[in-house]
């Protein structure tokens, strides 16, 4: 028996409806992601798309804030959103025979949430806390500030919350406008993974998804990554470092092999910063390497955390590290950052909440899904000239430093930057 | 076809091997779980487990700690552990063909790691940063103080990273010492979840399980619970509110109408928490409840997080709600609540590592693997009458109140007490 295959119908309108089916599961993960982020934002606006996603369970014409929590929840359904930059996500995970609700709950507070003054009040309030509750979590406001050096004053270096000054700001009709023109059916697309029928699927999102504006597509800012530098001294025990350059898009020839980059460079026990960092030195807990993509752009960050007493000895070995790889690279690592890729990606696909998201970002950022015989060929494909070149590429750019804590003693950027 | 079912045997030595089959995936998660934990540690000795666990992985008489880390990934395969307050816990999951390799690894480090002192100098300063990084998390640390508070100066209270001070003191013959004493085969369970063969796994284990000390069963201190009150005011955004009270131990005949109670109480969107703070009044954005369970005891445990302007008003809030739902609950809401705990008993199916530490658990905490069917049945018998009842055994217990952050204008805990 073939392994049933992922199928896709453009409704009239625009929307996109997607299903990976999986037999052998009694559950569906079902979603809506919406081509909608923070850097959609105009800069007063900053932290509407978050709002938006809040205010959506805050009630629509036919069911209170209640209403849409209970609905779910007594057929021990789960529903949750986020915000990114780039995208905005609405999803649930229930027992198969639950999808028609939950089809018609994300329709509802998609297309007739009414954005009540008063809810809104309350809500900018719970938004205030929660900016509260990043500002006071070192390892997590530290990449707020990242970003905003890393690209300046533009709208991909905002935050995804909002400031409290914007967020106290926005009113119903900033929120309800935003919806409006931005949640096109063309910049949204639903996904269903696990045990879900297409057809069925297809049926009831043509049915319930008829309210949505046609708006002409978004004008984006075209991301410039500029680089700097951020220092704040906080008083407490660890020290915050992200260094971080300029990375590549999702549709850049060298995704891949910036993958591979990260995952042998800061990816796990085996990688290099682990190893010289926290296993043969000893100078910090956490340490790793990441890769992000934009559509027309991303970041290749590191992060360390560190106690005062080596923040000092840390950035010199950090740096060294990025002059090595940018020299050799042996076949051995690459081999074994394939590996972990390789089997990252098979694994994921046993999670139908993992498969549902998978599917929908592919489409919002390559238009089509890509099978897995695809992403592994071309992680295969990968070699370690490839990756010599890519870190050259990428270490080569303007550094971006947030650095937060106990900082005192760190040395100053540019001496970092004589180092690799 | 009948599915497959969970298998158990039990070595010569009293090491018990399980698994649980599932044919339809690809991969396999194996562990090994430990019935050694913080509360088995002599107060001088605090931090011992969570090091040992982090030395487990610094080396052999065979394998470098390169080694440990470059085999695994070499496969893709992820190797991880944890402890808590009662376990210590060392898993993996990976492709299933790689089965093998992973059981090696795991009898290697768990019987022959060498505790190589240099190594535990490093590591003393890695774990120092991961306690450093602990403080400096608001949200993290009042955990810590909230079970200092609610134990008192026994074991159960002591955190399981231990403090900068008894960890700095740990050396060579503490580590391997207490591991000695304390990894006996029969406090030591073997499970496997995914595509895994029962026979051929016991094989592996026989064969490489051969070096472990039998000692006698340690003679661990019940614990008893006192409540008490913890403040401390910090310089940060956020006020962090941990009130919680005596709960149940696992065997308790009310483990399943606790559940129940925290799942309506501060569960999930449609909880009363969640609605009376977040939704209707605006003053958290997180507010949940959750009922922790010991051998010989447990937590019922209310958090919060606000911001300064709000702490005032959120306290009577709170204990409003304890004392209304010591009055009544609903038919609805208990009927939602064990619909949500029956959903999430059949989601955690759907996941190997899920099963594997969910099987191991049963066997250390019940002594045999308890069925979902069994899960289900005792989850549906819960009433509304039992969850009063329950509630009223609860909350009439001496509170624990731990409080940090913003916290001027927060009513004292005598005065919380007398609202419910």
């Amino acid at each position: 028996m073939p392994a049933p295959e992922i199928r896709e119908t453009r409704l009239p309108g625009g929307l996109r409806v997607l299903t990976d089916p999986m037999e052998t599961v009694e559950t569906v993960s079902v979603g809506v992601w919406a081509d909608v982020g923070a850097r959609h934002e105009p800069a007063p606006l900053n932290g509407v798309c978050h709002m938006l996603e809040h205010m959506a369970f805050k009630g629509t014409r036919r069911r209170s804030a209640l209403d849409i929590a209970v609905e779910m929840e007594d057929v021990g359904g789960q529903m949750n959103a986020y915000t990114s930059r780039e995208h905005t996500a609405f999803f649930a995970k229930m027992l198969k025979d639950d999808l028609p609700l939950a089809v018609d709950i994300l329709a509802d507070i998609l297309q007739h949430s009414v954005f009540d003054p008063e809810e809104l009040a309350r809500e900018r309030g719970v938004v205030v806390q929660e900016i509260a509750q990043s500002i006071d979590t070192p390892d997590d406001i530290i990449f707020d500030h990242f970003q905003a050096t890393a690209f300046g004053n533009q709208p991909l270096g905002r935050p995804v919350l909002g400031t409290m000054e914007t967020v106290e700001r926005l009113d119903s009709d900033a929120v309800g406008g935003f919806q409006r023109a931005h949640y096109s059916p063309d910049r949204l697309v639903v996904t269903a993974a696990g045990r879900v029928d297409h057809d069925a699927l297809v049926d009831m999102v043509a049915g319930q998804f008829t309210a949505l504006n046609a708006n002409p597509p978004a004008k984006g800012e075209t991301a410039r990554y500029t680089g700097g530098e951020y220092r704040e001294t906080r008083d407490v025990e660890q020290a915050h470092i992200v260094l971080g350059f300029d990375g590549v898009a999702y549709d850049d020839p060298d995704y891949y092999a910036a993958a591979v980059l990260a995952t042998l460079f800061g990816g796990g026990m085996s990688s290099r910063l682990f190893q010289e960092i926290r296993e043969k030195r000893g100078l910090a807990y956490t340490v790793s390497a990441f890769a992000n993509s934009y559509v027309d752009g991303g970041l290749f960050t590191l992060y360390a955390g560190t106690g005062p007493e080596d923040v000092a000895a840390l950035t010199p070995v950090l740096c060294e590290e990025i002059a090595k790889v940018r020299t050799r690279v042996s076949p051995d690592e690459v081999a074994r950052a394939r590996a972990q890729l390789r089997a990252g990606i098979l694994m994921g696909q046993e999670s139908t909440s993992g498969r549902c998201e998978q599917l929908a970002r592919q489409i919002l950022v390559f238009g089509r899904p890509i099978s897995n015989a695809e992403v592994l060929a071309a992680v295969e494909a990968v070699d370690e000239a490839t990756v010599v070149r890519v870190a050259n590429r990428i270490f080569a750019t303007a550094p971006t430093l947030a650095v937060l804590g106990a900082i005192d003693g760190m040395e100053p950027l540019e001496q970092m930057r004589t180092r690799f």
